[in-house]
């Protein structure tokens, strides 16, 4: 199971400690910058859309099972899976972003915590209610 | 960037033709059966929690960058990333499950999609309210 880079974060994000740990804890502005290879897949994507990005967060850890959740120890160590950690076997991150601007093979998204050059493997539209489907 | 089966799941389901393509479209209930080796990952997860469940599509296609989302014309030809679609450079899987029991390292879940023996990648909480976290 081997996953394909199809593109990269570019943010000013460079470091694992100043990354907020969600996207709405006041992460930047970020642009997605896909390969000209895979730009087609794109096509339908328009600002105002809501996307899931799936990354490779390339600084984890992968042999970690248990954490200590948001470093707040009176909330006791949790298994990994319980929690949105980086560290884990797989470590792909999941990214709810809004779409600010679409230019060619590049959006630009709102509040990203991912660091600049974090591989990105997928991206996915929100689900809509059954009904509008 | 190497992903590794964390466990695999268990499922009525055999056929990719009769899989729904969403789990809250009549999917069956299904088991999650993880590997030993990653039991202690699930520590704290219990009956009526909500997660988001990554798992590798391993019969999708992934030279497709362009479908017609759900094989309805109406809708034109859209973007692999403007849709849900399997078949993708990357199939990774997401599914929105409700834990109906544990069981040591198996979790009983609601409406999976996914077929049986599908290998399991990730799991991970639904992000809470940002005052919750």
């Amino acid at each position: 199971m081997n996953l394909v880079a199809i593109g990269r974060v570019q943010s000013p994000l460079t470091l694992r400690e100043d990354a907020p740990k969600q996207g709405d804890e006041g992460a930047p502005d970020a642009w997605l910058v896909f390969d000209e290879a895979v730009a087609e897949g794109l096509d339908g994507i328009v600002a105002g859309d809501e996307l899931l990005l799936l990354t490779w967060l390339d600084q984890a850890e992968r042999d970690v099972l248990k954490v200590i959740p948001r470093g707040d120890r009176s909330r006791g160590v949790q298994g990994v899976f319980n929690t949105r950690s980086p560290d884990r076997p797989n470590p792909i991150g999941l990214h709810r972003v809004t779409v600010l601007e679409v230019n060619g093979p590049r959006l630009h998204v709102r509040n990203l915590e991912a660091l600049d050059g974090t591989p990105i493997v997928d991206v996915k539209p929100l689900l809509r209610s059954i009904e509008e489907r």
